[in-house]
């Protein structure tokens, strides 16, 4: 094989350095999850296809990867009850037919038949994190990928607002250790469908929503003109525009809203869920500012009550972390009644953040920290002990297998970001010592071979 | 949807419990590879076929999970180009010309595909490790699974035996820490190769090889006998006949191998790096026990070195862990001569030893150390800041977001076994104090509502 062998588009190697990167990120994610008592479940890669399909809509169904059924996956097909009226072939049911399963499309619905599916051995309210790769069949682009990691956190089973504000607890611990400045955007789709109410076209919640998700990007016009697509009057669109230029603080937009919304029972629903969770955030002293956005509804239509979305304040992306509650999630897996709120941290966007603002830790650099050149055979019967003992103290240790040139053992050093060199060869044997040096500062010491404590304040 | 949905089979779903005593093992073995200076690397889970066609003999290529292409896969495809004469389909023509992807095999033949394709940026010797799930399309049964984790730790770049060496060390250290007992049996490829010259029957290395592998399973006889039937001749098998029966310590073996040994030089050039090896075992003080065993073999055969096999020695149950060293793995795609040398680790037998001697700790039984009930609003308020405050000091803590029973607060806390719980009422706000009780020995104390030094001392 004389050509360079590459990978599928849209997926990444991850070396060394990124490794420790990423692995910063997902560790610190993880360690506030468990201090809030979320235990970390895994799902199969791969899904029954009945599983998957029609849980993303049209598109989403044809960005799903299918596994080819294994053995002899054609055997026995009859290829013309696959043609279509132009000659074509029907890909979709013919795929359908070879392939029963497909990869995980997101962690959401594989935890809704999680739950559903191991209900009698869950304790509820289930509160569960998963971290896992996911695989879409997009164009790839920058910043997109086939292949990616989620971070979700759902706490499932309780309707309390506490489980919104533990959330908000999360968001605001994850990036305040990883010392990233952001802002939570807080909305509410009781809200929404009140909006809906008010206006008079309440089967337009979902059109009305996707346009207000819409008005970042394309501004008040052009979704009020959406709006008028969609069938809502101009009066309808009226009533709703006041609404879409609130402005203030969060206390007087809800202020304003009850005055709106008061037609609404399930409007005023919720407003009184956000002057709850507000009240929460105020007593549970949380450091990142939080406000409501009431222009904020995401793409999904499951959420029915909270949505949150959070932005870098120094960095320009999109949502680095979102999410919201949903009542429903597990219905079409069979289990009705069941609410439930999550967030999912978008892993790669955070490092696209972390690395733009130089936030990673300066010591990820590096994995190990003392080399001890090799000086030959006996040299290294002389050292194994040492590099040993000094492992058993949790100092990450090398020795260089091969007693080839110095130079090139210094290179390797160099090239791995090691700070720390040893050359022990007979003079040290004899001596009984140990030299180290600091390869930054050029100080060098000696030490007794079993002085480990010693050695281990200088490195 | 009435029926419960479900996972295909040979998949997983873990669940909290069994999800912290898989990461326990993990981490377990991360922590070693870093502190010999292993650096981790992650590769995609899907790969281009063509690197994993042919790489795992023709058994090989029939396990492994294919992709179908995106988009409209069976479009513009002349079905009838793929017919086999006696009329059925050439499912493996078909397969491939609507299949470009597959799912990794193994981390192996990525890892050699990484090396190659990244060689400019990488430190030789590159000292890698990797842990991800690998999938097969294997009859699923007991302890097989089509979804599995590796964890694989490899040096390449190196001749030297000190790679071997801690190798062992790795091992030794590992179950260690897990506190299983296991034996490391060590052979070396070259002797096996060293045996089929002096029999003289070169060329029947690799049939030699897998009849010996077959010893422990289907005896001294049916082994003899497969040699006949694989064109060994009488005089060949009895020539071979007294070193599958060897006895004694490796040094003896050593010594007795050395002279039957002495007609080829490949099998001395073996016999010298496993007398190498065990010399730096004996410098290094490895504490299991490790024993050279002529019969062993594995089945791969690309390892062209050392040979690696653990077993533990409390439970039953095939080898645990194993690899060897191969000098040419990264040639099959165009990077000779690079030598390197690693083991794998068989994570779901781990875990199947650790549950079956019943090693998991017991802090691993529960992931929240502290629930607070919740007694209604006015007490959640005061509760808050409490509970964030003892978060802030790693302590894991749960405010149970419902204020209903007290029994099914108490019901929660028994199902994910936290062994403290708080009731703090109006009494506790009004005094500023919290009570926490010890849910096992039923002692109860009372705290100051800032004696956080006070609260983590008893929890």
């Amino acid at each position: 094989m004389a050509q360079k062998p590459s990978i599928p588009k849209g997926t990444r190697d991850f070396g060394p350095q990124e490794m420790a990167e990423r692995n910063y990120i997902f560790d610190t994610i993880r360690s506030v999850f468990r201090t809030y008592g979320y235990a970390q479940i895994e799902t199969p890669s791969m899904e029954n296809l009945s599983t998957l399909l029609g849980k993303y809509g049209d598109e989403g169904d044809k960005l799903l990867f299918r596994i080819l059924n294994s053995g002899e996956a054609f055997s026995g097909i009859d290829f013309e009850g696959y043609r279509l009226e132009d000659g074509g072939v029907n890909s979709k049911a013919l795929s359908l037919k070879v392939c029963e399963k497909g990869l995980r499309y997101d962690l959401t619905v594989p935890f809704a038949r999680f739950v559903v599916q191991h209900q009698n051995e869950i304790a509820f309210p289930f509160k569960r994190f998963q971290m896992q790769p996911v695989w879409r069949a997009d164009r790839p682009q920058k910043g997109r990928y086939r292949e990616f990691y989620q971070c979700d956190v759902d706490a499932i089973g309780s309707r309390s607002q506490l489980c919104e504000l533990e959330l908000v607890q999360i968001v605001d611990k994850v990036f305040s250790l990883l010392d990233v400045r952001v802002l939570m955007k807080i909305n509410n789709r009781k809200v929404l469908t009140g909006l809906a109410e008010i206006c008079g076209f309440p089967d337009k919640v979902v059109d009305i929503t996707v346009a207000i998700d819409k008005l970042d990007k394309i501004g008040l016009d052009a979704v009020k003109e959406e709006m008028m697509e969609k069938g809502l009057s101009a009066e309808a669109v009226a009533i709703l525009e006041p609404v879409l230029l609130l402005q203030g603080s969060s206390a007087e937009k809800l202020a304003s809203m009850r005055s709106l919304m008061a037609a609404s029972e399930t409007g005023m629903k919720g407003l009184d869920e956000l002057e709850e969770l507000f009240g929460f955030i105020a007593a549970a002293g949380i450091q990142m500012p939080c406000e409501i956005d009431l222009s904020l509804a995401r793409g999904l239509n499951y959420y029915t009550g909270a949505i949150f979305e959070v932005k870098a304040l120094d960095w320009q992306i999109g949502s680095i972390c979102g999410g919201g509650r949903y009542d429903n999630l597990t219905g079409i897996f069979g289990l009705p009644d069941m609410s439930g709120v999550g967030v999912s941290f978008g892993a790669d966007r955070i490092y696209d953040v972390l690395k733009g603002l130089d936030k990673f830790p300066a010591s990820l650099a590096t994995g190990t920290t003392l080399l001890f050149a090799n000086m030959g055979p006996e040299a290294v019967n002389y050292i194994l002990p040492i590099a040993a003992a000094l492992r058993g103290k949790g100092v990450s240790v090398e020795v260089y297998p091969d007693a080839g040139k110095l130079k090139k053992q210094f290179d390797y050093a160099s090239r791995k970001a090691i700070p720390f060199l040893s050359i022990c060869g007979g003079d040290e044997a004899a001596s009984g010592t140990v030299q180290i040096k600091d390869l930054a500062s050029g100080e060098q010491r000696s030490f007794a071979k079993d002085d480990l404590d010693g050695m281990l304040e200088f490195i």
